[in-house]
C-alpha cells in the first residue's frame, strides 16, 4: 500500500511562507481522502490557503470528505463565485447530509447559493427522515426508458457518467418513471447493439420504499451483495438509489451505537468534538438508573443485617456473586444483540434461544457453584457458607443466562433497540435477585 | 421491496410428491440468496431434490451462499459429473474458503474433482493465512497490458466478464505482471477508442500486500470507498483482488468478535451449530479468571471484618460501589475499543484520550459520590458512612474511567486485540481497588 506521504509540518511551513508552488507539488496526486485529513488537522486559516491550491475536480471530492464545520468554513471563506460553483457540483445526497447537520441560519446561507434545480433536489432529500432509505439515497442515478437500445444506452451513459453516483447499475423505467427493471453495466456491454433494454433487463428488481429504516436497507444490501439499491415511492416511481459506500457507513454507525449501548452509554464517538462535561452528561442517566438499582441491592442486604452479624464471612462473597451474574448476563445479552443485528439470530426464535442459553447457564452455574462452594468451605471452614454460596451462584448464573437472552429479545419485539435492554439493566436486576437468593439461603441454613 | 415468497411447506410437499414441474415453477425467478436459505431449512434428502431442479447458472450462485456442510453434502450427492462441472465453475476464492472449512479427508475428495488449473489456483489461495488480504482475495480479476487500446480492452472485457469477480476496475500490468495502474470501467467507456490504457490509467493505485491483516484491508477500503483493492507480492506483482462484499463480511465478523470479547466471551455466533456444552466451555475460562479476581475482592473485605462488625451498614453499599465502577470502566473501554476499530480514535493519542476520560471520570465521580454520600447519610443516619461511601465512589469512578481507557490502549499497543483487555479484566481490577479504598476510608474515619 502506498503510504500517505503528506507531511503536515511541511504543509504548515509552506503555507506560512506562502510558497504556493511547492505546496501544489506536495499535494499533487494525493488522494482526496488524504487531503481532507490534512485539512481537518490544519487551522481554519491554513486550511483555506491549502484548499485554494487544490484543483476544482479534486476539491469537490475533498469537500465531500470534510466534516460539516470545516466544510461550512471553507465554503463561506473562499471566493463566493467559487463556492457557488462547488456547491452546485456537489452530489445532492452529500449536500443534503451537510445541510442536515447545519443550524437553520447557516443552512439558509448555503441553500441561497444553490441553483433552483439543485435546491429542489436537496430540499426533496431533506424531507426524508435521515435514518431511512430516503435520507440515505442520492438522486444521481441513471435511468433509461425500457425502449432504449443498448448501444444508445452505452453512448448516453458516457455523457451522464461524470454526474452519476454509480454507473454499475442502470435502471429501466416506464413512461410514468415507474421502476420496471435493471441492467448492469456488464449486461449492457454484453448485449447486442440494437436490443432494447426491456428485452434483456432483469425484471426481478429488489427495491425499497423511501420510508424503510436504514438498518434494514443495510442488511438487505449485505445479504444480496448489491452495490446499489433503488428507492421507490408507493406507486413504484423511482426516487433515488442507495449505494454501498453509504451502507458501509450505516453499518458502522449502527454497530457503534449497539456496542456503546450494550456498555450502558449514550456516548458518541465524537471524541474530538464534545467537552468532558457533555460526555459525562450523556453517560449520567444510565449510571443514575444503576445507582437506584444498586441501592435496592443494598436494602436487600440491609434486610439480612442479622445474618451478616452472625456470619460476617457472608459479605466476602458478595463481590464474586455480583460479578459472575453480571458477566454471564452480559455475555448472553451481547450474543442476542449482535445476532439480531447481523441476522444470524431469527427474531421469531425466542423460545429456542432462551432454552439453549438456559442450558448453558445451568452448566456454568453447576461448575462455578461447585467451585465457589469448595473455595468458601476451604477458605472459611464453614459448611453453611459453602452451601449458601454454591446454591446462590448456581441459581444466579442460570437466571443470568435466561434474563440476558430474554430481555433484549422482548425489547426488540416491542419495537425497541435490543442493546438498550441489555447491559446495565440486566446486571442490576441480577444483582438484586442474586443477593436475595444468597442471603435467604444462608439465613435458612443457619436457622436449620 | 419484493417479499420472499417461497413457501417452505409447499416446497416440502411438492418434493415428497415428486411434483418436479410445480417445484420448478415455484423457484423460478427467485434470488439465489433466497434459494440458499430454503435449502438450508430443508433436510439433506429434500435439499438434493430441490437442488436438482435449479438451473446450472443459478445453482452455481446458490452453492456460493450455502454453508460448508450443506455444500459438501450436495456436491457429493448429485451426479458426479454435475458436481465436477459446478466445482470447476466456482470462483477460486469461494472454493478456497469452502475447502478451508472442511476436514482434511473431505478436502481431498473435493480437490480431486478439480481440474489441474483450478486446483493450482485454489492451492495457491489456500497457502495464505485466512485472516490476511491473501486469504480474502480472489484470482478472478481482469488485468490488461498497459499497451492495450481502450476499444480492444472493452471487447476483451465482454468475453472475460462472465468469469470475473468484478469488472468495475481493470488493472494495468507491465510485461512482468507488475501492477502499474488502474482504470475504471467508466474511464474505459469514456476514453477514445484508440487510446492505450497506459495513457489514461491512474498510476496512483492503492494496493495491499498479501500478508496485510484483513481488518486493515477492510479499514482501507472503507476509508477510500473502493469497490475492489488489488493485492500484490513484494515485487508488486499482481496476485488478486479483494472485493467490497468480502470486506463487508470481514467488518461484520471483526465487530462481532469485538463485541463478544468486550462482554467477556470467546463465544461465536454459530448459535445453531454448537452444543450448549461447547458454548459453556468457550465462556468458562473468562469466568474462571473473574472468579479468582473476585475472591481477591472477598479477601479485601475479609481484612476489614472488624470494621464491618462495627458498622454492618458498610456492607449495604458494596453493590453500588462495585456496579458503578464496572459500569463506568466498561463505558470507557467500549469507546476505546470501538474508536480504535473504526479509526475514529488515533492509536498514538494515548495521553490525550486518557486525560480526557479522566476528566469525565472526575465529573461522574464528583456527582455520584455526592449523591451516594447523601443517600447513605439520609438512609442510615451515619455521617461516617456517607463520607466513606462518597470518597470511595469518587475515587473509584475516576479510576474506572482511566483504567477503562488505558488498558485496551496498552493492550492494543502491545499488538493484541484491545477488546480482550476491556470488560471483565477492568471490572475485576476496579472491584478490588474500589473495595479497598472504601473500607480503608471507613476504618480511618471510624478510628478518628
Amino acid at each position: 500500500m502506498r503510504q500517505v506521504t503528506i507531511d503536515i509540518k511541511k504543509v504548515k511551513e509552506l503555507i506560512s511562507k506562502k510558497a504556493l508552488k511547492s505546496l501544489r507539488t506536495i499535494i499533487q496526486d494525493q488522494h482526496p481522502v488524504d487531503l481532507a485529513e490534512v485539512l481537518e488537522e490544519l487551522s481554519h486559516h491554513e486550511s483555506i490557503e491549502l484548499f485554494k491550491v487544490i484543483d476544482f475536480d479534486v476539491a469537490l471530492e475533498v469537500l465531500a470528505e470534510l466534516g460539516s464545520e470545516k466544510k461550512f468554513f471553507i465554503l463561506t471563506n473562499v471566493n463566493p463565485r467559487y463556492a457557488v460553483q462547488l456547491l452546485n457540483e456537489m452530489s445532492a445526497d452529500d449536500l443534503a447530509d451537510f445541510l442536515g447537520e447545519l443550524p437553520e441560519e447557516k443552512k439558509n446561507i448555503v441553500l441561497s447559493l444553490l441553483e433552483t434545480r439543485e435546491q429542489s433536489d436537496v430540499r426533496g432529500l431533506l424531507s426524508y427522515d435521515e435514518n431511512t432509505a430516503g435520507g440515505l439515497m442520492t438522486t444521481e442515478y441513471i435511468a433509461f426508458s425500457v425502449d432504449l437500445k443498448s448501444e444508445e444506452a452505452l453512448n448516453r451513459l458516457s455523457e451522464l457518467a461524470p454526474d452519476a453516483e454509480t454507473v454499475y447499475y442502470v435502471y429501466a423505467v416506464d413512461s410514468m418513471h415507474r421502476l420496471v427493471g435493471v441492467v448492469s453495466l456488464r449486461d449492457l456491454i454484453l448485449a447486442p447493439a440494437q436490443t432494447p433494454i426491456g428485452e434483456f433487463m432483469s425484471t426481478e428488481v429488489k427495491k425499497v420504499k423511501a420510508s424503510m429504516d436504514q438498518e434494514d436497507v443495510a442488511k438487505l444490501m449485505k445479504k444480496y451483495g448489491f452495490l446499489a439499491l433503488p428507492v421507490v415511492d408507493d406507486n413504484d416511481v423511482l426516487l433515488g438509489i442507495v449505494t454501498v459506500d453509504d451502507v458501509m457507513d450505516v453499518m458502522e454507525e449502527e454497530t457503534t451505537e449497539d456496542m456503546l449501548k450494550l456498555a450502558g452509554s449514550d456516548e458518541k464517538l465524537d471524541t474530538q468534538a464534545s467537552s468532558p462535561w457533555m460526555r459525562a452528561k450523556r453517560r449520567l442517566p444510565w449510571i443514575m438508573v444503576a445507582v437506584m438499582g444498586e441501592i435496592i441491592s443494598g436494602s436487600v442486604i440491609n434486610n439480612f443485617s442479622y445474618t451478616i452479624k452472625a456470619l460476617v464471612a457472608l459479605s466476602f462473597f458478595i463481590p464474586v456473586l455480583m460479578d459472575m451474574g453480571g458477566n454471564v448476563g452480559t455475555q448472553s445479552a451481547a450474543i442476542v444483540v449482535r445476532g439480531l443485528a447481523t441476522g444470524e439470530i431469527n427474531p421469531a426464535s425466542l423460545g429456542k434461544n432462551v432454552l439453549r442459553e438456559a442450558v448453558v447457564g445451568i452448566i456454568l452455574g453447576a461448575i462455578n457453584g461447585t467451585l465457589i462452594a469448595l473455595i468458601a468451605y476451604i477458605w472459611q471452614g464453614e459448611i453453611v457458607l459453602g452451601i449458601a454460596v454454591g446454591i446462590a451462584m448456581a441459581f444466579n448464573l442460570t437466571l443470568a443466562a435466561i434474563l440476558g437472552t430474554l430481555m433484549p429479545f422482548l425489547w426488540h419485539r416491542m419495537g425497541h433497540d435490543p442493546a438498550v435492554a441489555a447491559g446495565p439493566f440486566v446486571t442490576t436486576a441480577l444483582d438484586i435477585i442474586g443477593l436475595f437468593i444468597y442471603f435467604t439461603a444462608a439465613t435458612w441454613i443457619l436457622k436449620a
